[in-house]
């Protein structure tokens, strides 16, 4: 009934594959089906001016999309000059789920940034990103305790994150583009490996949705982030 | 217990003053305590160009702070060269919030746009924005049906926006500058007046919530949209 | 004969409405008839590069019109990433002004941002916003002698501005949006309450002026500005 | 007593030498004493876009100053990405000045670009400019009506522009760079070849002037400004 | 004697993945050791202004790195706001290189548009963007023919590129990043498969070059574009 | 056969003014035919942040065109708030070729900055550029001797800069507008005195160019460079 053949509650083929590139301290390819991101995370030792000599850390991320990630061509950002909306605000959301689940005061004074660029699009890139985002870093802080640097990983759990809607009048997991388009209610949801809620936002640009259509999403998404918890603690390989 | 004194289920004193400036066709000084937002709504004859000719109409909404609405001056955006990401995530919540009550195919080929500056700020400037615009909207449609334009109001519903959070570990409505500051959660929730949801979004930065926390987050917002539907129906002179 | 009926020499109705708003140093709403104003007077105690450590303060302003202050929506400045060369000329002239009567080496080594934001636009609004800003920034300033941070207020004397331009054949004072669109001569005169020129700027698109003309310009120009003063005093509660 | 040695009213010695550069359909370099402007006028047949199809023509300038026009170096406006403040204001002076003399019905759905680019700057770059950009225009427009596209030259009649002030204590006339910086009170003066003012822009950002110091810098300058008219009619080889 | 232990005529390992993204038209990885670039081209029905009507075709390039492509963390260029010098340099390269070698006639009012954006750097990213994308550019081709939208393909012969420069005395070809940072002299050599140069870029920030050692850069690079050729006919399966 | 009647080997009429303007350290206006480009060089006494307190010195370049150096009015760049890819091409080439004949370490911490303002465009105004930059530094640099900052000048040699094409068949040196338009093999080479290459780049948009072709382009470049040196040093009054 899916355009993809799942089942409602059922994720796309989750593939995470750490160290794709050499030089940042983490550096994931995460796939979600058809989605491709590119997560990096990046440890500096200054941090933002309005930190400074405060002995805490700061994490940030950044957020882009290849040109023809897409089906049709999108314009470069760059030579736009200037970042969309919809960038900024994916890339706030990824800053603040990762930074409720590190402890920045552990992290002393530096910086993680992340950079999640899409490689390729079909749907969910946000929630991909987060997800990946979240190995990137945990695999740059690990650097950080092997290298003596820090006595702990101050990533205090995981987090990860999905997107959940109504399609067709079904609530179903993990939208992928030709769902995403066709669908009048799209709710992204981030949550941490204790089941705690992080984000949680849901839209509804065609019909308002009711409380028990609310309900039954967030069920939904608290399966699936289950699985992508477990698929993560796997590419870390964490017990 | 809270700082404003007020119950954990009680809104801030509501005032909604229409025709607060005269050009715009719709105009609406909204007050949620100290938090002052002029609301205008502007129709104009043409769609954007994704929009001509296909028979449709649009609306859209920008958001914007004066310097010294806040404690502390703030950059004036217009001289920075840019609006900020949270600029940008607030105009285009406000937007998807009255797209999704308006019937855009009944507007015709014209477009209505917002624009929500906040003279003063106290905490929940983006709910007040979005409860304000709907009036304002609402009037300036009206306007379309006095002159003949339209036949009947294209405006579906009524919607309005509130924020609630966690303080000090109570479920409250409403939250106001010193809450917000303080709050780990916070959610705003755009609703409907037949009680369906328009938008929901949580945000923990410091501590993850529960499910039970967040059901109890959302009935409290029901209720505080309730009241702010019927403030809005008593501005509007609707029955 | 006008438009609004007044006689050549008569101001419109000029309202000052001191603390407007309540986080600004300095807050006044001024009405020149229609057109209204907010002003507010920022105090900061850092003072721009070129001025540290010389002891000594500044004083600049800035300027913003409502999208919607005017008949047509205008777009807003911070949505198109630059300020037009109207609005900087007009901050420029703001700043100006007020620097000319105040000392600013009394101020010490702190700054003092005057922002000027048109929530109704019917003509006038530069000399609206340099008429105001006295005022936002004379409570400013005396908010620093209250607190003990000042001996004097280093405000020298008030200073005050208007219009004046010559319609349909004859000099009038204090142009409204009608006259203002249907005049040749458009002169802003910015003086001080002693009775001399800080600034007078006399332009002619049209048709080019006399001497004689410029004379009787003055003249008006010198009297309303006058009247000004008795008004800015009343509000400041000044003998 | 004046620096440069010269009486109060005497101007610097002016050259205007036509024809300076090849490529543009008017090309004058004006020399103020030291200053030297570079004065070209562009005509183009298309109009901008609110003036399409009205059948009457347009006249803009810009203006720029080239890095090392000045005893120190100033940053380049393209490489900053914006024209200050002071660029735009004088660029619309320069537009505003000459549109007042040209008949812009007569012109024809065509448009006049001036550009002032400043090689030396030694005080006055503005008034150079513009009664430079006279001299450009004309010679323009005569080459339309010697190609026998308009039947006469639409300029009504000739501009010009010198800047007054104060100088310890004294009015004089066509301040160069040390008497500007020394200068309390500066005035620059905007008059047609009938002595009409166009333009009177009187600015004292010290000391405030009275009105018989207004008088008499209005008297120097149009003194001045009959000299610069006939300067311009020999360099046009009118009679 | 090179760091990477090669000879100094002999290329780094060469690897090109066709198809590497779905979405685009022509899609391919190219590797030359370390250095990674996705190379994509897209195929669009509409060509810019100046060639609207005219019946020729156009082919466009884009470039950029990810930010965290290098050893340390660049600044993400949309997040500047503008594209830096070396960008806009190579991205002219890269379009200038494949019109060299593609009829626009033949293409028929349609453009290519290539994005270049570079996944990890480690050297030598404008030479593999060039050669990657000749292939992603020929693909993208083949697809029109095979759509039978254009009887052939216009591309009249493969282009690539390789850099060559002096390291320690000696010239080498295709240099990596230790070699590129420790090189006086460095030219990058692009060239059809026909032997004829495209361009020739050679700089020596440090110490001038004779026209022996020119000489000898530009055999080393006519043999590693022959070996490139090969490597590009073998991936697009040319006999 | 060449449009100006040239043969082949020929240069245009070159002229060398020296003190062009009064406020740069060096000030060179130079002529290659009609081709006049004002190259000014200014001497700072700091160094950009990354040479701070290394003890070594720092030369950059800037390049400009005015609006109507050209046939047609160009945009100007001030005002689009950009400069464009060529511009950037070319300011980064001027400052490489400089860079590589000033010995960076001898000037101290101070920084040399070249402005190259085209004033009238008729071909080659990079090559004019790089050449007449090389007096106005050596002038700035001889400066410096004069006042005892530096005890030698720390050019260590002079460079010039020349294009050569293939016209109609035939290389040709020093490109003029007519030929660079109508060429399709263009090279632009910079050469120090004693005879060794800074830069060659050879570009071919049209029709990609043999080896052989190269080498007859390299040979006139060379003897044209040994006739610009003449005239340099002849400017220079260097014996």
């Amino acid at each position: 009934m899916r355009p993809s053949q799942r089942q409602a509650h059922q994720l796309r083929p989750i593939h995470i594959t750490r160290g794709f590139t050499k030089h940042a301290e983490g550096s994931v390819l995460i796939e979600f089906g058809d989605t491709r991101v590119l997560c990096t995370a990046s440890v500096e030792d200054t941090v933002p001016g309005f930190l400074r000599g405060k002995g805490t850390g700061w994490l940030t991320a950044e957020y882009g999309m290849l040109p023809r990630a897409t089906h049709t061509r999108g314009a470069r950002e760059a030579a736009k000059g200037k970042q969309s909306g919809r960038t900024q605000e994916i890339q706030r959301l990824i800053g603040r789920s990762l930074r409720a689940v590190v402890d920045l005061e552990a992290l002393g004074e530096r910086q993680v940034i992340i950079d999640c660029d899409v490689l390729q699009a079909d749907g969910g890139t946000r929630t991909a990103s987060i997800t990946g985002a979240c190995v990137a870093v945990h695999e740059a802080l690990d650097g950080l305790v092997r290298r003596g640097v820090l006595a702990a990983n101050p990533m205090r759990e995981l987090v990860a994150a999905v997107s959940v809607g109504i399609y067709d009048g079904i609530p179903v997991l993990d939208l992928d583009y030709p769902e995403d388009s066709a669908c009048d209610t799209d709710m992204n949801v981030v949550m941490t490996a204790s089941g705690h809620f992080v984000e949680v936002q849901g839209t509804a640009e065609g019909h308002a949705f009711t409380r028990a259509e609310l309900d039954a999403l967030l069920d939904l998404a608290t399966s699936g982030i289950a699985e992508l918890n477990a698929i993560q603690r796997d590419a870390l390989g964490l017990g």
